[in-house]
């Protein structure tokens, strides 16, 4: 893949609003382009889902779109993982109840794989950050699922919201548990030559 | 101090927007009233440091306001502690320069202090989160200065902004590095008879 002395660009094959505030707050130029690339769960596990499932957008994402000089198609996918299973996004206020019980006074962990894609070229990893909640009492759960936040959010809660009153402690990389690995972002690009902030 | 069966509000005596922003974060009703308390650094270390002018400002402000029913005035004070040494804001670039090489490629503590008083009652406390930079290289620290998001920050960076793209991991409580301990301040609230989300 290019390291291009051209300036970097980002094409974002996510619509998630999480992933979008973090590429401005890192200051990263991008544009998005939605991939309708399905999430699926992988047998071979968490790692493998996460990343597979970035590629599959980035892919979608890449073989649709022109990419302009320096510009590079971003896939993102991010589970979280409890007790061995495996949870992607509550499919009913219902599912999330059940979610939020399973996370409640224990350590979870979340996978975020990311995939970077120019033309056939692609580079993909993975970043786990672990996860402390408190106990969720019955009157915060029944608040939180009122509050609809735990729509559209793997494990169905929102750490960068109300959710982040369930938390006790982060291990690892914060960012990765709002969605975007920033740290693997930061390195990917990197070794393609593209230093911390020079895209300012 | 009264754990009150009138509906929680906060009176935050400060003027961080970081601060204002995770409060709204966390749905917990509020309002500002800056307290013009000094900062200081305090001899008897960290811990002492950021309690004593967490207290100083809600004493403050406690002073000057008339508090209706369920209100609480809360005072929050954060430093960076590198290898023994204390951070406070950075004086101007130069200074930002020096404290971002101290903690570049090395692992500091944040410290923030918390006081929630009502009348002459007051409940503080103090938070310790780890966070490990990467390597700052020459370039990187140039367009960090140049964008002046080192001022009126502990340690000279803001782990919500452009200096996400420095930090290679949290531990402990990532809100505490962004200038609120989210995780004592429920815990406060929680002891005072407050529940989580009791207040949406």
């Amino acid at each position: 893949m290019t390291s291009g002395h051209d300036s970097l660009r980002l094409v974002l094959a996510s619509r998630s609003p999480q992933r979008d505030a973090l590429l401005r707050q890192l200051g990263i130029p991008f544009r998005v382009c939605v991939s309708g690339h399905d999430e699926t769960i992988h047998e071979d596990g968490p790692a493998a889902t996460v990343e597979e499932n970035a590629r599959g957008k980035a892919a979608a994402v890449g073989a649709r779109v022109h990419l302009a000089a320096g510009e590079l198609v971003l896939g993102v996918d991010t589970v979280v993982v409890v007790e061995g299973e495996t949870l992607g996004k509550a499919a009913d206020e219902v599912e999330a109840a059940a979610y939020l019980r399973r996370l409640s006074g224990r350590t979870h962990d979340v996978y975020s794989g990311l995939c970077l894609r120019r033309a056939a070229d692609e580079r993909c990893g993975h970043e786990i950050t672990e996860v402390r909640f408190r106990e969720i009492g019955a009157g915060a759960l029944a608040s939180y699922l009122a509050s609809g936040e735990w729509r559209e959010r793997a494990g169905a809660y929102a750490i960068q919201g109300l959710g982040s009153s369930f938390i006790e402690e982060v291990r690892g990389d914060y960012f990765n548990v709002v969605g975007l690995p920033v740290r693997l972002l930061i390195d990917e690009l990197a070794s393609l030559g593209v230093e911390p902030l020079s895209w300012l």
